[in-house]
C-alpha cells in the first residue's frame, strides 16, 4: 500500500503529518493524522490511538485537542484514523449525522449496503496499524488506545476484543453501551442486522459481561455534557465494572461538556497516564 | 453597551467564552472570545490581547492557539477579537483576503466606502477594552498585547503608539513594515489613501524611526514560513530597532511555517513571557 503525504509540518519540535492510503477493508482512500513528536535517530516509539467522535474526521482532534505538547514531553506517536469510508459510492444517509459517513461507530457491518465499505473494525485494528508500523518510527509492542464519545466505544471495544494489544485504555465521554442508546442503536441495527446478539461484540457493557477485561481503564466524563444521560451513561459501565471485579476510574468533571474544550483540558493528562504503562518517559 | 453572551464553556478550569456587541466605531455587531482563568472570588486578573491575522475571526485562535493551558497557570485573562467589521452593508472585495471583511488591519480607514466601518484600531484601543473591563474580572493597568502575521503588525502598532498601556509585547510572524509589503500596501491605500505619510502611524518600523520605542517586545518567527521573504521581513524590523537602541528579540525558530500548528508551539512560552512582566503568577 503506497501512503500519499498530503501535509506535514512542523510543530512542538515534531511532525504532525496527515496521510492517505487505499484502503482493502474500506474499499476508499481513508485520510489519517500521525504526530512523530522529536526523537533520536533510529529509535522506536509507542504509540497511542485516538478514535473521534460522530461527525468527525482525523482533523478535529488534530487542531482542537492539544496533544501535540504532551506527545512530545512523552515521546509517544498520535495517530488519529478517520471516522468511516467517504467519498462517491459509499453508502451514505441524507441529513443523519448518526449514520453513515462520519458514523462508523468502528463495526465491521454485515448488511447491505453498508458491508461494502463499513469495515472500520479492520481497518483501525489491522490495516492501519500495519501502515504505521511500515512507514513510521513505532514500536507496534507499546500501544495505547483512547477516543471520545462515538471513539470512546471504539476504544474500549478495541481495548476488549484485543487482550494483550494495548497497554492501556481510556476514553472521553465514551458511549458505553451502543447496542442501546438511542442515537447508536439505529445505526447498529442497519450496520450489523436485526439479531442482537451480534451486537454485542461491539459493545463495551456486553462485552464486560461476556468475560471481555481490562487491566488499566480511565474514562473522564463532564457532568454538564449535553448527552450524559441519554446516549452516554458511564454508570452502566461503572456497575458492569463493578459486577466483574474489574477496575475502573471514571471521574466526573464539574461542569465539562461534550466538545473539544473538555477533551483538550485533560488529553494531557491521559497522554501522561498512558505514557506510564507505554513505559515511554 | 450591551454584552449578548454567544456561549459560555468550562475548559482547562476557566471559561472560554464567545461574546457580541454592537460596535460605535465600526457600526455593525462585533463578536469576540474571552478566555477567563480561574481565580479567586472579587480577584482582578491581567490581560493579554491576542490579535489575529487576515483570514481569520475571534475563533481561529480559541479553538488552535493552545492558550488556555498557560492562561490558566499564570492566572491571566486572553482576549481575541475579531479581524475586521462584518455583516451586511459593510464594505468588501470580493474575492480578495488581504482587502475587507477578515483583513482590516487594526486602521482607522479614512477613506470611502472604507472609512464607514474599518475603524479597527479605535475599536480594539478603546471600545473593546472599555467593554472588557466593565464585563469581565479585569485588572486594567495590567495589559499585554500579542498576535499573528496581520496580528502581530496590530500588536506592535498598538504598543508602539501607546506607551504605558501594555507592559509587554510579543508577535507571531509579524508584518512587521505593512506599508511596503506587497500584500498589504492596497489595502494601506485603499483605507488611508495616497499619501504615504499618513500610513507611517500604522506601520512598526515606521513608527520607530519616527521616535516609538518599546520596552520589552519579543518576536517568534517560522524559518520556513511561506511569507517570509515576500510579506514578513523581520529583519527590516531588527535593522530599525538596532539603529534606534531599542532592545528587541527576534527568535528564527528553524522549520516552523505561517499556521497554528507554529504558534500552538510558543503559545505557552508567549503567555509565560507576559506574565512576568504583568506580575501575574
Amino acid at each position: 500500500m503506497t501512503l500519499e503525504i498530503k501535509s506535514e509540518v512542523k510543530s512542538h519540535g515534531g511532525v504532525q503529518g496527515i496521510y492517505s492510503a487505499m484502503s482493502e477493508a474500506c474499499r476508499c482512500p481513508m485520510t489519517f493524522a500521525v504526530y512523530v513528536p522529536p526523537h533520536a535517530k533510529g529509535m522506536k516509539l509507542p504509540v497511542l490511538w485516538y478514535l473521534s467522535g460522530l461527525t468527525c474526521t482525523h482533523a478535529n482532534v488534530m487542531e482542537k485537542g492539544e496533544y501535540r505538547a504532551a506527545a512530545t514531553k512523552h515521546g509517544v506517536i498520535i495517530v488519529c484514523p478517520d471516522t468511516s469510508p467517504r467519498g462517491e459510492g459509499v453508502a451514505d444517509v441524507a441529513d443523519n449525522w448518526k449514520m453513515g459517513m462520519g458514523a462508523g461507530f468502528y463495526v465491521d457491518a454485515t448488511e447491505a449496503p453498508w458491508a461494502a465499505n463499513y469495515r472500520m473494525y479492520s481497518y483501525v485494528r489491522d490495516e492501519l496499524p500495519a501502515l504505521i508500523a511500515a512507514n513510521f518510527p513505532a514500536d507496534m509492542t507499546r500501544q495505547a488506545v483512547t477516543g471520545h464519545s462515538m471513539g470512546g466505544h471504539g476504544a474500549l471495544v478495541m481495548a476488549l476484543r484485543n487482550p494483550g494489544r494495548f497497554a492501556s485504555c481510556s476514553a472521553f465521554a465514551p458511549i458505553v453501551q451502543p447496542s442501546t442508546a438511542g442515537w447508536s442503536k439505529p445505526a447498529f441495527e442497519a450496520y450489523l442486522g436485526k439479531d442482537e446478539k451480534a451486537w454485542r461484540a461491539y459493545d463495551a457493557v456486553s462485552l464486560i459481561e461476556d468475560g471481555a477485561r481490562l487491566e488499566h481503564a480511565l474514562v473522564d466524563q463532564g457532568s454538564a455534557d449535553f448527552f450524559l444521560n441519554d446516549g452516554l451513561r458511564p454508570w452502566l459501565l461503572e456497575e458492569a465494572c463493578a459486577k466483574a471485579g474489574m477496575p475502573l476510574h471514571v471521574r466526573m468533571q464539574e461542569g465539562y461538556d461534550h466538545s473539544y474544550y473538555f477533551i483538550s483540558t485533560f488529553m494531557a493528562e491521559h497522554v501522561a497516564w498512558h505514557a506510564r504503562y507505554l513505559g515511554a518517559s
